[in-house]
């Protein structure tokens, strides 16, 4: 618990990490950040020291948190490289869900161990990342032999963790830009197609945000395939078709996304054993059809 | 307030319903199902009557809930108007999602008015749909003299309600299925993508569980496209390719769909705003391009 963490990049992750590690009896001792005025929050809160250099945070830590925008990690590892700036021992930690620990190895290669430690989490902004992280499940990626740190931390934290390899990073953040990012435009076509029929926007967000708690809430506690419901998951193709010959006259734009997604609850039906083979293959006939008429 | 309610089928819908306008101090007069043991709940719960047949419900009632399984109301239908059951001023409501008031038409010829009454909500069991029916939001279609009856009904049950046409309940039905049944193939494609990377599937249900909570608060709140966050809203096309790629060696499976949404949600950052009609296309070719080496 002696050990020193400083933070590069003090946008909501890396504040909000500083502040809820310090929560928890972490040492922080300096933040940089190149917006000078993004370090105030962290400085404000916790009474840790802003540094003028990434170089000066580096070297005065045990455990350094390289917290920039994805796309900026690498050239802040760069520059600590070139100016020697990491040292024998030390551990340097990103919290990208789309990177491994692999852009941190120039750290490596002057005697540093590299993490990545992700929480599955989306941060609409500072303060709830800072009420989100506590108690949130953590991937843990990077040398084995300092993934006790990680450990550490999100036991503070009261959290849970999982460990996966480097190479296994893009698929695991792929499935959670799926279920975080692929959900807004799931819901975004739903909405469409209830105000295609008249109703207005906010009526349309309104009444199927209780439907969609609902459904999260089957997922739950059902699990998958059980959780899944209506007119595929009994066999009704005909309201399916009829479904779909309302939006050939009036929603031509929603038959592509709307035939992929139901391709594939087809196999889900399957899974739940509430369709057989053939049934799930004749739906899938009717959507593939469909798609391939628009091509 | 002195009208009286009859329920033919006491599934789930049919059940809740009775149970909660009961609550709310309506009349239920008796109750019919094909499967007599399935009236018990009311019965005990209300103290109506069960009727033998559904011909003596209808005659004895104002209001007519026609709560079978969608499959089954036309032919309640044809039967009681064969046996010129329904009688003039009489109200016939049914609350299936799918179906228009259309189905309830023979009523009509009898002197009788047709009502579609759709909660948009999900009911796992009986309970919840007891819990939830209440302060729901409803759809309301059929003829517009009978609206009332309607809208008395949501009132008492602190709901809210909007109206559609006969012609807009496929979509309007569509729009339900898709942010329900087919947000369960989503989180399926996204847990599967987890797993694939050796995540325990138990672990990545529970991991994702609270990405999927955040990102519809941040629906509620922000709305949509500004909800939108991750690779393709920030214009980062390494990131997704890099998923692609992956996906090529290790889960040729998980391409078709993640493509497909991909290829809407590049739609969404363009409506946000965060990335150009340029950078959407190129997503979109990307996406295009993966989708058809599968074909």
């Amino acid at each position: 618990m002696s050990k020193k963490i400083g933070i590069i990049g003090a946008g909501v992750v890396g504040t909000a990490i500083g502040v809820v590690l310090y929560d928890k009896g972490y040492e922080i001792t300096g933040v940089h950040d190149k917006k000078s005025e993004s370090t105030k929050t962290l400085v404000d809160r916790i009474g840790c020291a802003t540094y003028a250099s990434p170089q000066e945070v580096s070297r005065s830590t045990d455990i350094l948190f390289i917290t920039t925008t994805d796309s900026a990690i690498q050239s802040v590892v760069d520059e600590l490289a070139d100016s020697r700036a990491f040292h024998y021992g030390q551990v340097v930690v990103h919290m990208s869900g789309a990177q491994s620990s692999e852009i941190l190895d120039k750290a490596r290669h002057l005697g540093a161990r590299v993490l990545s430690l992700h929480p599955l989490q989306s941060f609409a902004n500072l303060e709830m990342a800072i009420e989100n992280i506590p108690g949130s499940i953590f991937s843990i990626e990077g040398d084995q032999d300092t993934y006790e740190v990680g450990i550490d931390m999100v036991e503070k934290l009261e959290g849970e963790y999982f460990f996966i390899t480097r190479e296994a990073k893009p698929l695991y953040h792929a499935g959670a830009c799926v279920v975080s990012n692929y959900l807004v435009t799931l819901i975004n076509l739903g909405i469409k197609l209830m105000e295609s029929t008249g109703v207005p926007r906010e009526m349309a967000v309104k009444s199927l945000l209780p439907l969609i708690r609902g459904t999260i809430r089957n997922i739950e506690t059902a699990g998958i395939p059980d959780a899944l419901t209506g007119p595929i998951s009994r066999g009704d193709i005909n309201t399916v078709m009829n479904h779909l010959a309302c939006m050939e006259e009036t929603g031509a734009e929603f038959i592509n996304l709307y035939s992929c997604l139901g391709y594939y609850t087809a196999q889900v039906a399957l899974e739940k054993g509430t369709i057989d083979m053939e049934q799930m293959i004749q739906f899938q006939d009717t959507f593939a059809r469909m798609m391939a008429k628009l091509d």
